[in-house]
């Protein structure tokens, strides 16, 4: 790239696999990212366009121009196509839209008039179906004249008159049944359907618990429309995932590839919220100044109290937004839970006591300090414990994201009974 | 189960999908899952036992008794049951090796020698492969007669004499394919194979790359000796995300399904590093008795900037620790990607510096003190955004997991630098 050869530049990118290409552009800085996409030109293979992250999609669309964008996207599997021209905008999609085959056009309309993160999104409309009377030989015919059938599949379906799916069939199956065998007579009557509006975190619940390599879609009517297979779900499960982790740091998903700018200015938003919950606690410190003023030995320890109670609840809301978002965590076993993890706390609550109540008895040759350190240790590692559980869960019952917002809610929690309990406590027994 | 009707019960859970069996022994308690277990008895279907959390799975397996759990291991694929063997002690194991037939053993003994987390413990034994000289139409005729094939696969392997793998075959591929057809001339050639040594991790990175339904799997001579299905890859996905998020809190993976005390054993250790740190911190207080003596409102105050500092540290820290996961932080892009966060760091630190000010000039009518909580902010937000990606990124290079023990790392430097600057500079500034 340095050196400005373009022509060699592109021998060796063009054996690149699409994925490992896209990589190479997600790692590149913004002129290198213009360089690469424009010395490929008219050659640029489609698939590069589905591997792309987001952000860094949006960056290079405008550097392909309409043609190549338009080509690209009639070319990829619906679902794919849906997925980059979602993130146009109306314009950029009319534009896209107008320049590719009207079938094509329409499948992909159809796919971008679902819900963002529904399985109509996820899904491809080619499909293969078959009728329930046909026999494995005419099957194996059917896929052996046919040209218009997706690049991959695992399954067929099995269908009635109306299009309605009967049953699934594995190609492996398929494959180990004589030629006159009705297909009906091998298939697996009991299946998993998708319905077109269900939740992408639902779809991949259904084919992590059954092991599914790919699922046929239907509409309102039971009418198959299309199918999902795996590899679109293991996107979804890196996706939810990540964001699960982000959210509990409050960073934005997108965050690694975003540019300076919008990078600081999407943490901007969860460090003001720190801000006002630090100032909170500050002002229950605030309270006992006078407390303090007679005894600085308070302002020494406070912190630990504060810390040991945000970090045990950081524990036991962690499992608990992963054990909600893998369906473990439910309302028949939710109460089973909190009274475990509030037990987890008032136990290593009391163990902890004891080891900060010897160290600040030592550090400060002070007994009754000691005991009022392990007093407000104990009380908010229980504290901890039970709102360590009882937030994620409450936020999950009001159908909200468990992750989104639990730790600014502990640690505010924590800190505000952390200061409130020991300085309230040393001000009762101690002045 | 309350009614001890067994008879009944028996008829409910019967029907169960084997995955859902397994969330209901899950999600029930001690005694329940004794009488889920003992009510199938020797109906007990083996498919539950791979589906099972392992740390259920080793308190179940002494219900099943020695000779059901052989039964069950001997009719498992491979995988399975040198995964639900490899949690039995060595003892255990050869009970149970003995009960099962000596062709199941040798294969579930070799897969018992790999390493955990190997592709050798992941892959199963049972895989499709045929000659190059072969024709679609013979390989048609072997899947119909040949009994012993595994239940689900997706992919043949065209295999020269040696058994080495030569191409890989898609079966939608296989059906297209006329009967006279060479399965060499349709054939992949370029496909991934899987040494036998890999780590899980990077077999689920090619998988995710990419999109493979499977992949087979070699030793060191480049011998075909079995194959990874995208089933075992979701769940390894599953695992090696939950342990990142769980590590990043200080909690171990099986904590959900764990004991009382168990649970509170394995968070006990990460909670007394974090009583060390948390004291290490108090020490930096202490040192600066005198000056919050004649000033108290700087007790009031200190706590924010550490808040902030470990906030916007912890932001960078969780961006890295998913980024290095998912190999999208590598030496290549490190320096950029530390001095992004850093600017980060710095930008989001002035704005904070501004808005803390305001808020303590206005609480305590103290221009001086305001100025002096601005300064300590920047400091410690630099530091955060530079110390979460430095941290991260130097325990992956000495070649230990970033998620285990960063966030204590980061805390400690974060709290030690926000009191330190914050007191510093005010005992040099103030008094």
């Amino acid at each position: 790239m340095d050196e400005g050869n373009g022509r060699r530049l592109y021998r060796l990118i063009r054996p690149l696999h699409p994925a490992d290409f896209a990589d190479l552009i997600e790692r590149s800085s913004g002129p290198e990212r213009r360089l690469l996409v424009t010395v490929v030109g008219r050659f640029f293979d489609p698939d590069i366009l589905a591997e792309l992250d987001e952000t860094v999609r949006e960056e290079i669309i405008p550097y392909l121009g309409d043609d190549i964008l338009a080509q690209a996207v009639a070319a990829l599997p619906s679902d794919d196509a849906v997925e980059v021209l979602g993130e146009l905008d109306e314009a950029g999609q009319a534009r896209v839209l107008r320049a590719i085959p009207e079938r094509d056009r329409v499948l992909v309309e159809e796919g971008l008039s679902y819900e963002d993160e529904s399985a109509g999104r996820l899904m491809q409309r080619e499909t293969v179906a078959v009728p329930q009377h046909w026999t494995v030989g005419q099957t194996i015919d059917f896929l052996r004249t046919h040209q218009e059938l997706p690049n991959d599949f695992y399954d067929l379906f099995v269908i009635d008159p109306e299009r309605r799916p009967l049953g699934k069939l594995a190609l492996s199956r398929l494959l180990r049944a004589k030629r006159p065998v009705l297909v009906a007579d091998i298939m697996e009557a009991r299946f998993h359907r998708i319905l077109v509006h269900m939740d992408q975190e639902d779809v991949a619940m259904l084919f992590r618990q059954y092991g599914l390599v790919s699922a046929p879609v239907v509409d309102e009517d039971d009418i198959l429309i299309g199918m999902i297979t795996v590899d679109d779900v293991v996107d979804v499960i890196d996706e939810e995932a990540e964001e699960d982790l982000m959210r509990l740091a409050g960073v934005a998903e997108d965050d690694l590839h975003g540019g300076l700018v919008a990078t600081t200015r999407s943490r901007f938003s969860w460090l003001a919220v720190n801000l006002v919950t630090a100032i909170v606690a500050s002002g229950v410190i605030g309270a006992f100044e006078t407390t303090i003023e007679k005894m600085v030995a308070l302002a020494v320890l406070m912190p630990i109290v504060a810390s040991m109670g945000g970090n045990a609840g950081t524990q036991s809301l962690t499992v608990a937004v992963r054990a909600l978002a893998m369906r473990e965590l439910t309302a028949t076993n939710a109460a089973k839970f909190v009274i475990k993890e509030t037990t987890v706390g008032s136990l290593n609550g009391v163990a902890f006591a004891l080891l900060a109540g010897i160290v600040s008895w030592i550090w400060f040759g002070d007994p009754q300090i000691a005991a009022v350190l392990a007093m407000a240790m104990v009380i908010n590692m229980v504290v901890a414990g039970f709102c360590g559980t009882m937030i994620p869960i409450g936020l999950d019952r009001m159908k909200l994201d468990p992750a989104i917002a639990s730790t600014v809610f502990l640690t505010t929690v924590t800190d505000v009974v952390g200061f409130f309990a020991f300085l309230g406590l040393a001000s009762y027994f101690l002045i």
